[in-house]
């Protein structure tokens, strides 16, 4: 019968304890958010939720056709152009979503021939990415620039080596100056994702790059979501005029794709311009994160220092995450919780996020439920 | 130097005359446009920019986390729920975009071991979807269930036959009755992408797997996009809950994107609405696209006989198609221009799409421009 080996996965999954299931959630929930990626509490901020239903009703609920038909409004481009001069680049290019631009930024910058030098780490839409691109790729110990530049040693052509910002599971940060002192020496390009980088990293939230110095550098592409500390929907790829201008030209998740709905773009808008008016929300949300960590190892829990937003905290099993992050919501506190498959190195954990929004109290009442329902 | 090898492929599109830019649009452009993928006209209906807005407000600007976690809101289930219900299928599952939920569908449905059967002229999405799953794809000749056939034969072991149901390029709709029979004959699975079909074919828009009596089958999947005929943004998977259950633990693009914005979910589910209550808009888009067709051809250009809204106009090279669509534009007519490399069998047109809500002077206004302008 016709997809009857997903009734057997199913039963292996079930057996295993796997099975995922949605939870809808309704529009005001009782719940304590340390789950969501809303790092400066913006997504339901009045300024962006109005600059989402203004774009709405100013330029339609769809962008109606591919960005090279009718799917570029004057909004996008302007957006564009704030995204770029925000993070410090000379052009940004918007897609539908964070995964999009990661699997355009990749299989446009990675050619037949060339060699993609690619995190053991990185994100699944990076992953996609090295797998859809025409160059090779060679997968790379996690966080390690020595591994890059011996990937790099091995190959006579075009090179990019790409990793995440801040790794989704843990939160720890690459070592982007590292990395790219690496890619310069064989003339390899650096891609990078900025997802949880964003809004945390850098002056104001203006990412990890600029963090780095590396903003505007002429080698370097890194791509953000709209989707995380800009409380919206939709992608970006930031990086010199040419390499963006190859992407228009070039990127199958962009020319095969509708634009991003003008809701999303103007959302992201009026999300950048509260970034730039409250610039100490970025430094909120790390100190909130480095509050949560330290409170929680001082109650013996084993977490990973956090670089940007993102707390991981280890759970003993599957099953201990599971009933961990269940004891936590019916104590009224929703946390993440990441588990195989979805881990590729099989560890369970609870994912906190840090949200600049959380009060005093907030922070208090959180490590209490973790600390009681601990496993 | 990094990216050096982007400045000569840039040289060359421009030495061809293939180098794409983007054009914002405002607001209210005085253009007449048949470019669009806006079928009914809907994206900028009040009704459906109200529903984007509303959602914004009461759900927030973005969903800020995957479905899995925080992202599925009770308007992602309500809008699960009613697409699968006017398609007429057991369940549905919501994605950020249309190429995210063929990727999904392609990728889930073809495991390690299995063949996917994949029409040549299928859209970018299906084909990203074939080349990251891990099932091995064997490419058929365009709209012919016979090489479909002949291909399910070789195979010994699970299979999917994928196919668009109406061709994106020239408008052509697939033999979906005929692919639906080969498959049962090998007890393989159908995957049809409905992005130009919902809306328009079928009762009242249920699209073309309704219209052929294959709504709600055990071994059919269906992708929808809500990006054209329902003026917003985001995809959706539909098919037997199995099906669906399996996508939510197994599809990549599912489960680590952020789950669609409110605002989007909120315009989709206005413009369902819309549909239920105006059903004749998706025979008046046929009725024009029919029109455009028959005043065309009897000016003596070569069309295709349009099965949707989508009516493929023949360009006599590729700088023809792009001088005749500027001069449409100069003469105050939107029209899509079609050109390597983005069609990969090399023919260039224009493409124009009917909308439900043009009145019979805009398209005789339009027909008058294309044929003084035609090369
Ligand atoms: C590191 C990283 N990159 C990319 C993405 C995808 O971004 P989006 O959700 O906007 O598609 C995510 C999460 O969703 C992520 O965590
Ligand atoms: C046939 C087809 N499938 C899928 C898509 C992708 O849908 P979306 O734009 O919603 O990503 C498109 C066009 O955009 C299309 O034409």
């Amino acid at each position: 019968m016709a997809f009857g080996w997903i009734d057997e996965q199913a039963r292996a999954r079930r057996r295993a304890g796997l099975v995922r299931t949605l939870r809808p959630r309704p529009a005001d929930s009782p719940l304590l958010d340390l789950a969501s990626n809303d790092y400066l509490g913006l997504a339901r901020h009045p300024e962006v939720t109005e600059g989402a239903a203004r774009a709405a009703r100013s330029w339609g609920a769809g962008a109606t056709g591919s960005r090279l038909v009718t799917g570029t409004t004057e909004l996008h481009a302007e957006l564009e152009r704030e995204l770029a001069d925000f993070c410090g680049f000379e052009a940004a290019l918007v897609l539908s979503s964070g995964y999009a631009a990661n699997l355009a930024a990749v299989t446009a910058l990675a050619p037949h021939g060339s060699l993609v030098v690619s995190d053991a780490g990185n994100h699944a839409s990076l992953i996609d990415g090295c797998r859809l691109a025409r160059g090779t790729t060679q997968v790379v110990a996690h966080a390690d620039p020595d591994a890059v530049r011996k990937a790099l040693a091995t190959h006579d052509g075009d090179a990019v080596a790409v990793s995440d910002t801040v790794f989704s599971v843990d939160g720890d940060a690459a070592p982007l100056a590292e990395l790219a002192g690496a890619c310069r020496e064989y003339g390899a390009g650096l891609v990078v994702d900025d997802a949880h980088g964003l809004g945390v990293l850098g002056e104001g939230g203006r990412g990890a790059a600029q963090a780095v110095g590396l903003a505007g550098a002429d080698d370097v592409v890194v791509t953000v979501t709209l989707s995380k500390s800009l409380g919206s929907q939709g992608g970006a790829v930031l990086g010199p005029a040419r390499v963006i201008d190859h992407l228009v030209n070039a990127a199958r998740t962009f020319i095969f794709d509708t634009g991003l709905a003008p809701a999303a773009a103007g959302g992201a808008l009026a999300a950048l311009g509260l970034l730039r008016r409250e610039p100490d929300r970025a430094a909120r949300a790390r100190a909130v994160a480095a509050e949560l960590y330290a409170r929680l190892t001082v109650m013996g829990l084993r977490a990973v220092r956090p670089d940007a937003a993102v707390v991981s905290v280890r759970a003993p099993s599957p099953e201990g995450a599971v009933r961990w992050t269940a004891d936590c919501r019916a104590a009224g506190l929703t946390v993440g919780c990441f588990r195989p498959p979805s881990v590729p190195d099989g560890i369970s954990r609870l994912r906190l996020t840090a949200r600049a929004d959380l009060s005093g109290e907030e922070i208090e009442r959180a490590v209490r439920v973790i600390g009681e329902t601990r496993p």
